[in-house]
């Protein structure tokens, strides 16, 4: 839902909401969770669905950026050279990435039993932020079973927040974890949606700003939460039925370093800052009988707008994310806040 | 000397200022413009040098980062390959790229007679902004004698505003130009300066945020200066004496962004915006008699301040270009207004 | 014409060249030289016309590989970010990239009222090689006029060896210059073209392999002509009528690699090797009504054809630079043997 | 060992090689296998350690180099960010990446009960290629237990051939897997070791050239083994005991490209060409008490020496790895033969 009208807090905005504000506000985009929380475990797996289908056989067009690259997300090197996605993506904590992908492999097997025979392997894409603490990352607590569960999970509807991979993640010296927003803008007389969703763990206590009001000030007043280093980072996956080619997506991925800048951060060392976006415009068959084959891209020119919507989309995904977060507490009894409770 | 005390504008800074608050409060670090005024003309040269020895013999390192690759600066290639820059780094307009490099040639050429015979040749940073909008950028006016005159010019203190290369640019729909600004941070108990230097020339109208303030909306409402699409470009030099590596100074120049971010800009298509680092902390010599050299560099870990100041020099230098310059009046007629007539 | 098939040379080739075994079997593709030659100067420009109309208006789709960024070429940036050429490409001498930049705005100014005025500027693609060994190259003896030369004197047809940009090249211990090949494959029942030219100055004396022959080891023993360090550089342009995708020219523009390996490269620190690609294949106007355009581009996973015949036309072209250039007495009595006098 | 003296195979080097003709010939260096084979199933882990210390405290600088990113590698992300490697580097299958990572996060996170509390997490560097057309790759029969192994078996003895993560690898149309070799070269006056090994599963039937010598034609000729489109990779890692820069390795790495061009490959379309270098010439403590530190690097512009060792290494670990793999059929029957059938 974005951040609600009533939530007193105000962005720059340029391009309205759409529907839901949400990422799935794209046609056939769906998010699902499972959310792993007992006592010190704080932590879980979402799962981005670019479209319905079987990703593997019709794969998205997909671009990343990397903004800091002090992380260990699996797959963007596969991306960066071919520029698809063919695999639900999915969002956990840095120690899990391993895991995730072993059952993401699995998960992909069993409806694509062409894999590793007729045809190559699959590019599992699985990326990550470290919610140590808040969780007992240690424990290796995400397994098999909550990936598929994530998948299946994947919606129209998806709650945001402490949920699924963002469980235990921490923002700003807050309670971070998963938000999202959405922008519609007008392209050839035709109205097409912008989307982001985030896994928000980075920055520094006192640093945050919500639509030029620097709260972080304020709050860093009141809150002594944040004593060690940065040991964050964000994921940020922006999507659109916009035909973008790959190097379009790429440059809309590399904008959301302006987001960033908007809400407070200056890409910390510690912060593994990593951009995934994609298309569902362009559908990029695996099979294909012909050589040469037809796609639709925008022409540059024009693609200002595309941009700043997405700026827009991932600002409000960050603000969101710490908007409908509750305050929890867990691992070694670290206790991080809700930014509801300074408003 | 930055933003002034009185200037009533105020940014979330964390990092106190250097002496002069500009890039020259690196130890070494010159700045020198040639403005070129004349009626439909507005343009010029801005060189800055990152020591006062002979560059090509004693390198500094030095790093880069393209935020947006839609420009036409010279010298990055081998930036990104060698991690040094061996000669003044050139500010101009983007037609002029091809005749400063010719007198930066020469320029070079004059001090060093083994360039090209006993050694190498040399690897010569021109950058660019289009400043078609205030200056006749088709006369090419900007000629050798002006590369020497910036050159030549190059002190510890110099002006900012519509000066050098920034005599025509225009920025977030007011009048652009040159700023700086300077921070200073300790770091093994010793102070060291991150310094920046901007040609500021981008971005739309009605989008330009100070220190949260989101000034640009009110602006808009009182001109209408702005309807053509957005041509503009940020060239961006961030400096330090800190002993930081190349790619540790690809680190800083990439930050940028989300100083970038901070003052409204999402990094339009149309906008090259190109960011150069570098630091004399790091001397390397042309001839090395051994084949090992020491150097210095930074813990990793530690290095979240210069991130921070560099942002906050940045932001800095961006806004304080738009303060300094004058309303001008150009090419065709097109006039645009100094930020301190909205102050 | 490529290596003829009298030349007692073969190299391993799966596909057929086309007709004149040159770049400009692409249909549109010229390509013209500038020669300067007296006494102790040997340099010039080589202008590579992707098509024959105004390229600024009708751009070509275009990527490029940086291989060792010891180099100075002027328009990269660019077209990494747009993936699109729109002047001509020029080859010249290092210290001239300026002088010959300038030179290109000029002309593209001139068919281009609207540059600078009613649109954005102009990515001037000025690429280059130290020919300081044979050329007084501290002498900048490139001028405006052998930049029209070169354009003007653009034709299906053209020479190789020790011509235009190639006139003081040195390669692998022997005279280099230009040289160009060409391969045709079938793509979806229909022969396009892949073709490629080079100018080359690269490699240390004894290294050279030609098919798999290691000849340099039998030429070193009778010259001892390279002595110095290695200063060279090889620029690559690879062409092709295929619609690929930027992306996909990136593909390309990187696997000249193999080809340098071929020919007993190891892309020495001071060889600048610069790879350009484009395709004539997906034309992009610079004004556009619509906000999405149509292009075509290749199913990557049948690309492999393409990959191949590129490293093969880039292989040759290399060979056929060196097979064509007369011996050379050039800057200071240095003297570059052809490798006909080896044959 | 490297390609023996009497194996009647000889390459162009100029350098010679070390004691062992091995990576391990870097003091320090140890490699170990774990090979999987029983009827259908062919495959393995290799474990490269850099040193045999706690990696996570010590780290190796490390640079990387993505020739062809059709690939699914773990971990690069961080070693192009922060220039170092802090785990053994695993070789396995594609579709056991994610197995392998949770293993080596076991691993790591034994020995070091900081990670994830009082400090971040861990890089782990899993690299892969496709053994599918020797093994049942969909039964996933990588297990911890094989990383575990691999990593525990690391000596600097250690075979090359079809064993660890090369047991089903296949390479030209032969039984590829993994290889091996050295070079020693002198810098200011001292010997220092450059390494390679390789995983290789990379190139079409009918293009290996060895030394020259186009062979891979006269193989064709024999045998009709390859018949499927390439699906092939080749992961490459280059070590030595110089001290380089990260800048310096990443430049190392690229060199790859070269040896690859060497042997035959045009770097198809899906052969995830991925190389990782890593120096322990400086070594990186994780815990820092100062902010500063020194290091070595070399000077580039005698850094040839270490380009053209390394290009032979690589060359020579690709032929030396088809020389020692047996002839091997596996999953559903296929058989590729050893390269010593047809000497």
């Amino acid at each position: 839902m974005g951040l609600p009208s009533d939530s007193g807090l105000e962005l720059y905005s340029k391009w309205p909401s759409g529907k839901r504000n949400l990422i799935t506000d794209i046609p056939g985009v769906k998010v699902g969770h499972a959310t792993i929380k007992d006592g010190e475990i704080n932590t879980g797996v979402t799962a981005i669905l670019p479209h319905g289908g079987n990703l593997f056989k019709e794969k998205v067009m997909a671009g990343c950026a990397v903004l800091n690259g002090f992380g260990k997300s699996l797959g963007l090197v596969q991306i960066e050279e071919l520029g698809t996605i063919e695999t639900p993506i999915l969002m956990t904590n840095t120690l899990s990435v391993g895991t995730a992908a072993e059952a993401l492999v699995k998960y992909m097997l069993k409806d694509n039993p062409d894999i590793g025979v007729e045809t190559g392997t699959v590019n599992c894409v699985v990326t990550e932020c470290n919610d140590g603490r808040l969780n007992d990352i240690r424990g290796l607590h995400v397994k098999e079973e909550h990936v598929n569960e994530a998948i299946n999970n994947a919606s129209e509807d998806f709650e945001e927040g402490a949920v699924g991979g963002g469980t235990g993640m921490v923002c700003l010296g807050l309670k971070g974890g998963i938000g999202s927003a959405s922008r519609v803008i007008p392209v050839d007389g035709k109205d097409y949606t912008v989307g982001a969703i985030v896994m928000s763990n980075f920055g520094s206590s006192g640093n945050l700003v919500i639509g030029g009001d620097h709260i972080g000030a304020r709050i860093k007043e009141r809150i002594d939460a944040e004593s060690k280093k940065d040991l964050g980072s964000i994921i940020i996956v922006v999507g659109t039925d916009l035909p973008l080619s790959d190097r379009q997506l790429n440059r809309v991925a590399r904008r959301a370093a302006a987001a960033l800048g908007r809400v407070g951060s200056y890409m910390g060392n510690g912060s593994g800052d990593v951009v995934l976006s994609f298309s569902t415009g362009n559908i990029l068959s695996h099979y294909s009988e012909k050589d040469i084959i037809d796609i639709k891209v925008m022409y540059d020119e024009n693609i200002d707008k595309v941009f700043e919507s997405a700026v827009e989309a991932v600002e409000e995904s960050i603000i969101s994310a710490l908007y409908h977060a509750e305050t929890t507490t867990g691992f070694r009894g670290n206790k991080y806040y809700s930014l509801r409770e300074f408003l």
